[in-house]
Order: C-alpha cells, then sequence, then structure tokens
C-alpha cells in the first residue's frame, strides 16, 4: 500500500525457530480494522489455534500501534498485546502507554506476532529490518529495573522495550508486561503467556517517521485536538492528579467498593482526598505525544520508604492496594504498587488476591498454617508488601494466590469462590457494578472478563457527555454496547481512553487524524468507524465463541453483587439485575437473547460472514 | 598554559552568591601537583579557613581528576573529592570511579571548587561553559536512583552525575557521594559536607576530549601498559571477581578481623570463597577506560530478594556488612550494600557503626529500650538492613550511630569508647593492623583516618613487589612511608590503586604516560614523581597540622588494637607496637619524633617553604 500514517509492515516471529519474517500491510486490514486493537482481533481471529493451551507454544501474541502512532495527533501511541489468556482462558486484550509504542512505530512496525517458545530465554532486538534474538539468560531472574539497565546497554540506550519480571516468568496467572518507563500493559497475563515462551522482553529502536498523508489538514485537525483538550473541564484536573484525582470523588459517588467487596465505607478515606494526593507529587510526566501529562512520580519523605522514588499508583492501584484491603497508608500502597511493577505484576489481580486471602483468614475458611503463619488483617500494610512479593516470587500461599482468584478458590476448595470476585476469571477493577448498571453490565459481558476500561461507563459515573441514573436498569443494554463499541472504535485507532472517557476527543475529530494521516477515504465517514468498532467486538466475541467461553453461561457475575445489597448511601439497597440487564443487552446487541450468542445477520451485517460460516461449523451460532 | 592532557580550567563555585568562575589552570600548579588529589591538597590548603566547621557555608569542597583523565590511558579516570572531613575533622580525600571524572574532563574542567551554601536546594549542571545553579527542591529527599531520573531527564540522557542521598541531606557523617552508575567516593562524610552546602548533586557534560601532547609516545605507553595490565597474575581474578577475589584468601591470612576485631574466625566463611560468589555474577563492567573491569553486577535467584538486581558488594563491603557482624548470608549483604549506595551511605563506617551497636547490647551497655526495641544480635541479616535504613534516615539508634563511632560513643558514654573501633574518627576498614604492621602503621598515621587506601601495603598482604614478614616491626617505617607516597604520587595522577596495588603499572610507566600526555619536562623523571608524592602527603599532613589534628597525640589506634591478642593464627599472639612503629615512621619521614610534626628542613626539600612559614606562625613547626 502506499503508506501513509501506517508503517506498513508486520512482522512475524517464530521464537521455536527464531525467524522473523515482515510482510507488508495489507491495505484491506487497515481499511478494515484500522490498527492497534483492530488489528489484535483479526490477527488472533485468524492465526489462534482453536482450543490452545495459553500457556503452550501454540498461543499468539499479538503487539500492535495504531495508524497515529508516533505521529503528532494526541494520545495515539498505546501499544496492545492480545493473546489467549491464562488467566480467564478468552480473547484478551492489554494496553498500555509510554514510549514504546511510538518506538515501534519508529522501527518500522504496526504490529508483530508471536508464536513459538525459544529453547532458552532470549529478548528480541527490533532494529528497523534488523531482527535478534538475543540471550536473554543472564538477565532471566531479573526484576524489570534490573533487565533495564542489560537491555538498553547492549542494544541502544534510547531504545524502548516492553519486558517481563519474576512474575511473568514464574508463570503468575497475572504477570504483566512492562515498559521500560514502568508502563504496563497489566491485566490478563500477558507476562505469563512471554514467559511461557521463554521472551523476557521485546526492545525496539527506530528513526522511520511515519508519513502524514495530508500535512496541512492534519496540523488542523491536531491543533484542534489540543484545544478541545484545554477546553475540557477535566483537562486540569488529570494534569494534577493524573486517575488520582478520582479516588475520593468516586468513594464518594458509591463506586468504590473496600474490604473485597463486603463494605462501601473506609476509615481514613479522607487520606485519598486531592488536597492530600498532591503532597506527594514529585513530577508530572506524560506518555508519547499527549499534553495531558497524567503520569505522577512520588516522592516520600517521611516513614520507613522516605527517600524513594516511585511512581505514583494510579486510582486502581489506590483502590487495590488501598481500599479494598482497608489500608489508606499512601506510603506503603506506592511501594507496593512499585514492587509489583517491578516484579511484573497486575496491581489489580495481586490487591484482588490478597483481599480473597484476607477475608478466607477472617471466615476461618483458612489456617494461619495454610497462609505460611502470616497474620493477614485488613489495613496493615505489610501484608500487602509481603503477599506481593510471595505472589511474585511464587512463595507459600503466593503460589495458590498466584492463579488468580477463580483457580485459588478451586484449590482451596470449602465454598472459597464465595469470595472470589471475579468476572471470567479476572478479577474486578475499582467499580462496583451495584452502583452503576450500564457499567457493570459492560463488566459482565466484557470479552475479557472484568475489566474497567473494555467499557468504562462515563455516562453514569460522570455524566459525560450526559448524565444518566446510574442505579436504573432502563436502557441499560443500549448504554453499555454504545461504550464497548466506542472503546473498541477508538482503540482501533490506537487511542487511550482518557480522553475519550472524558469527552476531550469526538469521532468526528477522530476521523479528521485518521483521513489526514492515512488518506484512506472510509475513515472520512464516522458511521464507518462505529461499525469499525462493533466489528472489532464482535470478532472479538466470535474468538470467545469459538474457544467455548463466549455465552451467555459466561456473562456471570459473583455472587455477591448479585444478592448482598450495598449497605450505605448513594448506592444503599441496589443489588445487580444481571438477568434483565443481559437481556436487554443481547437484544440491542443483535445477540441470541437465550445463548447470547451473535447472529450471523448481525455478523454479516458488520461484514464478518466468513466468521459467522466458522461459527456456524462449529455448531456456534444459534439456531 | 599550551594545554595538553588537563582540560586547562578551574571552575570556582560559590553557592552562596550563585556565582561561578572559570579560570585557566596555572603551568606551575600542574607542574608541581600533577593533579587529582595532588590539586586537592595544594587548593585546600590555600583555600580552606583555618579552623572551620566542616558543615559550615566555609568549608570548601574540591573535585578533581588528573592530566590523564578521558584519555585512552588505562585506570586513570577517578575522580577525588576534598574536604574538611565532618566525621574526623581532617584534611581528606575520597574517590570514586565510573565515568563521572572523564566527564568532567571532556566538560572542560581539571578541577571544581565548591563553597558557600546555597539558600535552597541546588544541583550544578556544568554544561561546557555553561554553568546552571538549578532548583533541587523537587528531587531533595530523594534516593541517588530516584534522582537520576531526574537529573539526566533535566539535564541530557548522556549526562554523568555525583549526587547525594537522604544520607547527606539529612547531615549523617560518613554520608556517601554517589555517581550516576553507583560508584561511590565513600568514606569521611563528603555526601554530608554536599548536603550541609545545600547541594544535591554536580551533573556534567561535554564534548572536549583531551589533546595530547605526542600521540605516538602516548600510543606506545598504553600499549605497554595494557601489555603489563595483562600479564600480571592478579589481572585474571580482578576481572573475574573483582575485590571478592580476595575475600576468603585474606580471611585465611588473618586480615579479615570478625566481630568488630573481637575474633578473627567466622562461622560459614565458606560462602565468601571465590568459586561461591562467582556463582552471583550477572555482569562485569568497568570504569572509563580500564581493561580490567573489576566491577560486577549480582543476580538473586532465591530468596527474600530474588529477581533484585544490585550492585555486586566489594571486598570491604562483603566484610563491614558481613564479616565483621557475623553475617555471611550474600543476599542480605548485597541488599543492604545497595541500600546504602542508594541512601548514600558508606558501607565501612555504617557497618562498623552497626557491630559497635551490637557489641554495646551485647556487653549491656546499652538497654533494648535505647536501641527502639531491636534485638542486636550477630549474624542477623534483618538487623542489617534495619539499621542501615535507620542510619540514612537518622531514625532512633540510628541518629546516634549516624554521627560515627566516636562521637556515638561519646554520646553514649558509659565506656563505650573501648568498642568505638576508629582512627581519628574515621571507621575501621577490613585489615587487622596486628596481622601487619607497615599497613597498621599506614592506617594510624594516615592523614584521613583509619583507610585502607591510603596505604595499603601490598609487601605485606600479597607479597607485592616482594614478600615481608607482616608480624615483624622491622623496617616498616619505611615501607609505611614508601607505600603513602607511592599512593600519593599515583592519585596525584588520577590513578585507580588497583592496578598500583597489584603490580600491574610501575612509577616507570606512569612517567612516560604522564610526559606523552602533558609534555612536562618534569614528568619524564621518576624521582621527580617520587618527590611530588611526598609533597603531596606533607602538604595534607600540614593541613591536619594547622587544623590542630596532625601531631603524634592523634596518631592513635583502637586498645583492642593495641592491647589484645589476635586470638588464632596465622597471626595468633600478635598485638600493634603502636610507639616502636610511630617512633621508626616519623624518623624515616624526617619528621619530629616527639611531637609527629613535619620538620621546616623536610619541608624545604620537598618546596613547600610557604607551608613551612604558615605552621611556624601557627607554632606548630617542632622546635
Amino acid at each position: 500500500m502506499g503508506c501513509y500514517g501506517y508503517a506498513g509492515k508486520i512482522l512475524f516471529v517464530d521464537l521455536s525457530t527464531k525467524k522473523a519474517v515482515a510482510q507488508d500491510l495489507p491495505l484491506d486490514l487497515a481499511k478494515t480494522f484500522i490498527g492497534a486493537r483492530g488489528f489484535g482481533a483479526k490477527l488472533l481471529w485468524d492465526l489462534l489455534p482453536k482450543g490452545v493451551d495459553p500457556l503452550s507454544p501454540d498461543n499468539v501474541l499479538v503487539l500492535t500501534v495504531g495508524p497515529l502512532a508516533g505521529t503528532a495527533a494526541q494520545s495515539t501511541s498505546r501499544w496492545f498485546v492480545m493473546f489467549k489468556s491464562p488467566l480467564t482462558g478468552t480473547y484478551f486484550r492489554s494496553v498500555s502507554g509510554g514510549f514504546f509504542g511510538a518506538m515501534l512505530k519508529f522501527a518500522g512496525y504496526d504490529a508483530i506476532v508471536v508464536r513459538g517458545r525459544a529453547e532458552k530465554p532470549v529478548y528480541l532486538w527490533i532494529h528497523e529490518d534488523h531482527i535478534e534474538f538475543r540471550d536473554a539468560s543472564h538477565i532471566w531472574g531479573l526484576t524489570v529495573d534490573g533487565s533495564r539497565e542489560f537491555l538498553l546497554e547492549e542494544t541502544n540506550r534510547n531504545a524502548r522495550f516492553a519486558a517481563i519480571g519474576p512474575a511473568g516468568e514464574r508463570l503468575v496467572k497475572f504477570a504483566a508486561i512492562v515498559s521500560d518507563d514502568y508502563r504496563t500493559a497489566g491485566r490478563g497475563g500477558g507476562g505469563a503467556v512471554m514467559g511461557s515462551k521463554n521472551l523476557k522482553a521485546i526492545v525496539a529502536y527506530g528513526e522511520r517517521r511515519p508519513k502524514i498523508y495530508n500535512g496541512e489538514l492534519f496540523r488542523k485537525a491536531v491543533e484542534e485536538q489540543v484545544e478541545s483538550y484545554k477546553k475540557n473541564p477535566t483537562f486540569e484536573g488529570f494534569h494534577e492528579l493524573g486517575t488520582n484525582n478520582g479516588v475520593y470523588l468516586l468513594y464518594v459517588l458509591g463506586h468504590f467498593p473496600t474490604y473485597n467487596f463486603k463494605q462501601i465505607e473506609l476509615e481514613n478515606v479522607d487520606r485519598f482526598k486531592p488536597e492530600v494526593l498532591e503532597n506527594y507529587i514529585a513530577k508530572h510526566y506524560s506518555c508519547y505525544g499527549c499534553t495531558i501529562r497524567c503520569g505522577k512520580k512520588f516522592k516520600l519523605t517521611k516513614g520507613p520508604y522516605a527517600g524513594l522514588f516511585w511512581d505514583f499508583p494510579e486510582y486502581e492501584t489506590h483502590w487495590s492496594f488501598g481500599g479494598n484491603l482497608g489500608i489508606t497508608n499512601i506510603e506503603a500502597i506506592t511501594y507496593a504498587n512499585q514492587l509489583a511493577d517491578r516484579y511484573g505484576l497486575d496491581t489489580i489481580s495481586a490487591g484482588a488476591a490478597i483481599a480473597f486471602a484476607i477475608e478466607l483468614y477472617e471466615k476461618g475458611i483458612i489456617s494461619k498454617r495454610e497462609i505460611d503463619g502470616l497474620e493477614l488483617r485488613w489495613g496493615d500494610p505489610d501484608v500487602l508488601v509481603e503477599l506481593v512479593r510471595k505472589i511474585a516470587l511464587r512463595e507459600g500461599i503466593g503460589n495458590i494466590l498466584a492463579e488468580g482468584v477463580k483457580r485459588a478458590a478451586e484449590i482451596v476448595g470449602r465454598g472459597a469462590e464465595k469470595y472470589a470476585m471475579h468476572i471470567k476469571g479476572l478479577e474486578l477493577p475499582a467499580y462496583d457494578p451495584r452502583a452503576a448498571k450500564a457499567h457493570g453490565l459492560s463488566l459482565a459481558t466484557s470479552n475479557i472478563g472484568a475489566s474497567h476500561m473494555i467499557g468504562w461507563n462515563k455516562f453514569e459515573i460522570t455524566g459525560i457527555p450526559r448524565k444518566v441514573d446510574p442505579f436504573s436498569t432502563e436502557g441499560k443494554g443500549e448504554l453499555a454496547k454504545y461504550v464497548q463499541d466506542e472503546t473498541a472504535m477508538f482503540e482501533a485507532a490506537g487511542f487511550c481512553l482518557f480522553p475519550v472517557n472524558s469527552g476531550m476527543i469526538t469521532a468526528d475529530l477522530l476521523s479528521k487524524l485518521l483521513y489526514a494521516a492515512t488518506g484512506i477515504e472510509e475513515f472520512k465517514d464516522t458511521k464507518y468507524l462505529w461499525l469499525v468498532g462493533e466489528r472489532v467486538y464482535n470478532l472479538e466475541k466470535a474468538i470467545n465463541v469459538r474457544e467455548g467461553v463466549g455465552t451467555r453461561e459466561h456473562d456471570k457475575i459473583p455472587e455477591r453483587i448479585l444478592k448482598e445489597p450495598v449497605p450505605r448511601p448513594p448506592a444503599k439497597r441496589q443489588i445487580f439485575e444481571l438477568n434483565k440487564l443481559l437481556d436487554d443487552y443481547y437484544k440491542v446487541r443483535g445477540w441470541d437473547t437465550k445463548t447470547g450468542l451473535p447472529t450471523r445477520g448481525k455478523l454479516e451485517e458488520l461484514g464478518l460472514r466468513d466468521v459467522a460460516s466458522t461459527l456456524e461449523k462449529l455448531g456456534m451460532l444459534p439456531v
């Protein structure tokens, strides 16, 4: 293709044979799926063998960026990782920021497809057309910060990378993939997939800047984007405190569950107020090409961790390592957060696993002997720090928790499942589904399990673009579908979701940016872009259907959320009305209400006729 | 001067007025003192106000490199820091490696003289002719690794720096100055001097390569040097394990005191054998321009610190954090070592302070309440890690130990001084003076206190260049003077002492390198170079005399070394015969035996007539 916006190449890597082959990006793929998450869905659909063990060499790990990555467009240099998840058994997409995405583009690739398993630990060194499988035995076993020094020294000081730590090597089911600047593709166990392939890191460097189709149009669109960001009412708050601006607010709004979802109240929650948190900020920083600069560095001047300099935990981690464990000690949360980054652990799942263990001990389901003699208590920072380490290194009780709460509950037995807060095996994030029904519906139906970023409901949570009653069940199928498709559309373009969810960016502006950058006529039409979003979402669903984890029976939600009413205002007495919500949702989706399966009609409407045929052959189309 | 070898500039910095002025390097200074440690002695003699409080703005911190720094000559890019020490009250020289020394040269300076005190924390950004006093309030409080990210991002990714951590800021009396690559000018409290000046770091970048006077001669001399290194019998061992090659060997030879010098035996000492230590090595690395590559990185694959990646402790730290505390847990020693590097603490003094505290508690001199309820025990890794932190942050008992063992003993009283193993306030390193008399004599008479690197006696310890009975007192004055002057000579040229002490480099080769690089005729003569060594040594002594800490009564050694015989072979029954050794030494030095003061005759012989006159006016010349 006459390549604008895109790098124009896909790199196919086979670790078993140590072969890497670059192929031209098919124009048709670009048109049909835009890029990034879109490419991931299509490549996995095409390449993932049905029923594959996620930790076998046959699992496929797809790393992608969008057509705007590495350009002047704002917030568009995210890198996406798609794979079959060892945590959920479903299709998975994990995503992160920093500079690695832009660098992949500069190295000359829109997507990297990794298959096979190296005989011994390796890292992949991608230097434009030169691809090397480098021995990684000397860094196998090291944390991300330890590996960092080797990787950059051995390649290029200005290279960027995505690596795993000891957690990924030890196949912790929720091991993360961590970039050189500690941005993580955290969820779903991509780190374990890399670990299972003996792939310690992917390092990239290049100087190939993407060509822009229409420079003048593009410049204007970017100016409009920057203007739109600056006049957005959430811009200032995002800049000042990042996602932490929302911790206290979401607590007040009743979205912030505590003590493993038992409660919605938290002692000393004042410590999460913006005016307290801002005292810890040492530095603002941004991902490649983003004026929001939501990244924060953190300075501790008192207490046992004084002097240590760490990434500031995000909203989610202040919840998973904080509120959900009854902990409000910011220093300990921050320290544990950074340990998790360096070991390469998803903080949401790790925190949920710790909350699960504490509640099991509290309920008398597990004995002190089973938890290595630890005194598991709510609100104890030492428990947090110790269990993060034990999970990452699979020590003692950590070896069980490293399986994720779903499997850990199966191992423990004795009714432990009741306290395992997950959907499809993915631990719940910091939003109580009972307090936001469309948001909860997105979680319940999500193709990757309980991810807060696959359908974050701005209508309900922040009232953007218009306020909707979060407790009502009316029209929530439509709202859930809307944000799921919108998210898929923007992520197919490689966009960060913060500007999307805060209303800084519209489909109209997305269209301008995409067309000006790529010159692809179809991208001029926002209806087409929405169609791609829905197409991507349905194709991801189809992968789950093919894998046998894509029916109504998989769209579950923990019993506690279904049966225990919220004990306090503002969501007092709310439960989650799963069945009613699902009926509405499947109908709006054009899927079969009884089975939750996509219909031939819907798939054909989305240009996925072949997909429909494949599912039909498998007996997985509704009759 | 027609500038060869040297950068040709001295930078005078006044932090109080935020003025920096560069002056041409006087040729006479270069000829008379060569550079590096030589420049430090001369500049301190000239500029240090008599009787200054080491932590006041009037203390002078001199940072220097030698004329071979940044050239192809091997092991010659050390950076030296001279100041009046807050730990000892004496003149002090502290020294380190890495790349910072070469970069100072590339930035265009042979020496930097820092005076005054900034009103608020600053760092100095030296970019060739551009000198900036940059606000450092955002990194004040951070560890060295935390600061690193800011300093390099805010200046130049390829810049190099020397910085302090929380220990220096808190004026811990043995706070270190740490480079970007964690090489430290550890001893004597240079970090506290920087802290007292509100100077967080000195960052340098430049592209000015030193000019060589005679390229062909120089190339040949460097070739000869590399050849000499390679054929040296210690080269291989240094390369394989660095200074750790000697841990077990020196233990066997009886130089390795244990349990605060109470014993000379250590349980599980096998863990320090080269064949065990080499299993931890993940990487060899070198300072600028050195084929020895004695630097090691360390990988822990088991235990509580698994996955963490740290600098390998040197010989001294395996002693101070290991043998001297009864600890042989390599993982804990390594972890504590790196904590110390990141907090900016001298590991020798910190370990000695911990040993002192443990023995006081063991002897019942301090109570559990006074040590924050800790159970201080020999051989307990947790005690080590906890006390390193407490000292660095001046918490509880750490606040007293942070004063160094001499002052801590005064604070405690109750006879604690008996267990404070120091000379002139500087904690003893890993050599038992009783087992090597000339080496011990160097320690006792050293101008900076008990430093192992100011007169390391290769004759006694390794038998280089010829073996001398270490227990005999015969001829030890001469041997002590020889290594002290030799050390001063090589350090005036900016040399690392490892090649000197292992016999890889001779004065003859030094002379060739210096002359070829600088074209200074005097440097052709090795006798002249030896004279400079003695001159530097005597000038440093004169500074101490002027400060009132340079007489025989200051050349003391701990009572335990004087009175308690070594309990085990090979040095069984040895004590340290201080007075006999001192008499011999002063005589050989041409100093007054009764007072230990340098004579006018000796000073004049060394070209230090003005120095003699000054001391005379102060009544500090022997009558």
